[in-house]
Parts: structure tokens; sequence; C-alpha cells
């Protein structure tokens, strides 16, 4: 049996026409990235896609944690590195290392991801038995960065911002749900512009419950407590909640 | 002087994760892809922000025609090539390639581009004399797709479709306008999930007129006419036309 690569690192170039309005890599941008390269260094242990549409399985990504010095900016390099750090029977823990100026530059982040196994039709929890071997990709670096505490909204202390829609034709993956990134959107745009222009985002935390499909009403809500830490839930504007995000700048 | 690169090829792999929900790559992500490759060329032959700011100058996308026999598929590597066409003192026309399969694949598409240089204070158009030397990139190389024509909004015959909204933060591009990507959504965002499900997109053709800013009003206003022709106007709800767009559909 041919030795599986426990690592995974790409570089990307951050173009001017990829930078946010503060010249830097987007947040979204970065969600993007790593979901990308951990579906690609899925693929390449045998435990992408197609190797669980086998049992009529997908991932669905359950938690991410973004924790950075800095980000990126404008006509820098940056590099991504993933590792799993564990598994059981029904997620697997991926982390992720950043660095700028390329793969051999300096760390200015970590990420740490909990992608769950479902059954493609019910849309429960898979058993991941099949792929035990899963097990042989374990690496032994660590995160330095906490895991993601339960993400719980603070009280509304009457400034709650709201912003309200319906889920559209862009915001629908190849699952039919819609996408990570744009829940990470609406999350951010309920923070003005000035207050990244003013600060950075230190540490970002996102927790995702129930799917939303289109044509589904959403809901937004934010609250700053304590200052420069924004709490969002994403509803349906009743009793389900897509996900839960926790913002903290500096 | 030594000699400077006429034409930029790049490949991308398209991962589950950049799909949109017909399993393709995304209309507005061929759109990102098109921007960044005609930056990194313009950067390559010395035309680029760097250059440009000198003179106190950038370059604004104009306009934008995208003409395909299919979309890339999941799991599909594509790839572009970008030429220049012609430039004059005010703007320059770049054209693309797109293929299947990586560099050597199937053409499937071709992109038309229409770029003017502006002065980043007063945002009126720039004179381009000072990079005479664009002239030496101009490429023999022909486009088979026909330039843009005037986009016109047919009479609104009653079953107009109109969103509306304010732009935020993640809207937001390095120049503090709004993003080209963000208006394609927009405009994508107009016609339901199962016309694209069940039709594809033939040809797309934007037309950018005044730059919005944050916090400002959007109003896009969609007309079918004839059936599976759709023309989009994204105004200020006012006077102002940030975009015009028209998307032909197979």
């Amino acid at each position: 049996m041919s030795k599986v690569p426990t690592e995974l690192t790409r570089t990307w170039h951050l173009t001017a026409a990829g930078c946010n309005a503060q010249s830097r890599l987007p947040l979204p941008t970065l969600a993007q990235r790593v979901i990308e390269l951990a579906t690609d260094h899925a693929n390449a242990i045998g435990v992408g896609y197609s190797r669980l549409i086998l049992d009529g399985n997908a991932w669905v990504l359950s938690r991410l944690s973004i924790e950075l010095s800095r980000f990126p900016a404008m006509h820098e390099d940056y590099s991504l590195t993933t590792w799993i750090e564990g598994f059981n029977r029904h997620f697997s823990a991926r982390n992720f290392e950043l660095r700028s100026g390329g793969a051999d530059g300096e760390v200015i982040g970590y990420i740490r991801s909990v992608w769950v196994a479902i059954n493609i039709e019910s849309r429960r929890p898979a058993d991941l038995s099949s792929i035990a071997h899963l097990a042989t990709t374990v690496s032994e670096r660590r995160c330095p960065i906490e895991p993601q505490p339960k993400l719980r909204m603070p009280a509304d202390n009457g400034s709650a911002v709201v912003t309200e829609g319906v889920f559209r034709a862009t915001d629908i993956d190849f699952n039919r749900h819609v996408n990570t990134i744009r829940y990470i959107d609406l999350i951010l745009n309920n923070t003005p512009l000035d207050v990244y222009d003013n600060h950075r985002i230190a540490r970002f935390d996102i927790a995702f419950s129930h799917e939303a499909t289109f044509g589904e009403h959403w809901r937004a809500a934010t609250v700053e407590e304590p200052a420069l830490t924004f709490s969002t839930a994403v509803t349906d504007g009743a009793d389900r909640t897509f996900c839960s995000a926790r913002m903290i700048m500096k």
C-alpha cells in the first residue's frame, strides 16, 4: 500500500482584483481556499467525494475557526497547509496553517475545521467505519489555536443589526444547499465598512446547524457585545438556525 | 528590450466546492478568473496597476461579453488564454479563449473585454499615450464571437422581476467601488434556479456605466423578452445606471 500524504500545501497569489476594500485577502475567499484544499487533500488520501458517494455519503462542513495575526496583502503570495488532527465514526477534524510570502514564509494564522459525513438522501450523520483507514493519515502536528467554543448569542442590547432576504440562484452549491461562503458574506455584511477599515478580524468562528435551500427566507441578526465582538445568528426568521458566528476584531 | 509575452495562459481545476448548483463552473467565478488573468498579463507586459498608478491612473472594466458552448464540469481542468486585440488612447480590448480539460483541451468559449483607464482621483478617462508601447503587445489573433452590441432594456412587458438592496462591506473592492462579481450575482439572481437547471447560459454581456459605493441603494430589474433572453438594468432606483446586462439562454 502506497503511503498517503499526511499534509498538502498550496500557494496562491493575491491579485488586486482578488482584494477586499482594505486591499487584503477577503475572509470569504480564505474560507473558499480552505474548503478547496480540504477537498483536494481528501481526494488525495482516498476519502474524497468519489469515495464517500460509494456509501451514499458526503462531507459537510460543520464548524470553522480562523485566527490570524494579519491578512495577506495585495500582491503577496500566501500558502495553506492542511493536515488531519483526528477522526472518529462521525466526523473528522482538519487544521490549516496560513503563511504569507509563500510556503516558506511567515506563519500568520491557523484554521480549525470540523467535517461531518452525512447520508446524502437522509441528510443524517453517516457512519465512517468503512473508511477507517483514514486513521493512518492522522498527523502528530498540533494546531496552536483554541478549539471552537459553544457559540451563544448575547442578549440583544437594543443595538442588534438585522438584515433579511431570500436565498437565490448563485447562493446554491452543488449539494443544492446554500454555500458556506454566502453565509460568511451575510454575516460580515452586518458590520459596516468603516469597522473593517479601522480594525482587523482577529478570530472568526462559524458553526452550521440546518441547511438552507433555494428560495428560503433568511434573517441575520448581529449583536456587538462586548465592544468589537460581533455575534450573529442566521435563521429562517422563525425557529430554524442555519448558522451561528462570532467575529472578534482588534 | 526583452520581448513581452503577447499571450498568457493559466489552468485551474474545478473542485466540487467551486461548483454552482448545476455542478458547473459558476459564471461569476469565470468572470473573476478573466479579471485576474487580465491583471496578471497587464503586469507581465508592464502596463499593470503599478505602472498606471505612476500617472495616477487605473484600469476599469467597461464591457465584458462571454459566449460558451458549455461550462466546465465538476472535476474538470479548464484554461484561459488572454491576448490584446487592440488599444487606443482611452481603452484596450482584451480577448480570452476558454478550453476544457486544460490548455490543450477542447475550445468551449470565448470572452471579449474592454478596459478603460481612468484617473483615480477624478474618475474620468485617462490618456494612455504614456504607455504607447502597449502597441507592441497587440496580437494578430482574432476572437470569433461578436463584439458587444448596445445593450437596451426591452419595454417592461409587465413581467419584470425586481429586487432591491443596499451595497455592503463584502461587495466593495480595493478601488472602494462595488466589485464586478457582485453585480453579476445580482443579475443572475433575478432568474430562478430552475431556469439554470433546465437551460444553459449561451451568451452573457455586461456593460458598466457608473460606479457604486458602500451603502448605496441598488435596484435590479430584469425583463425576459424574447423567451430565454434576460435583460437587466442595475440602477440606484432613480436616474443612475450602474450596469446593464443581457443573458441569452438555450
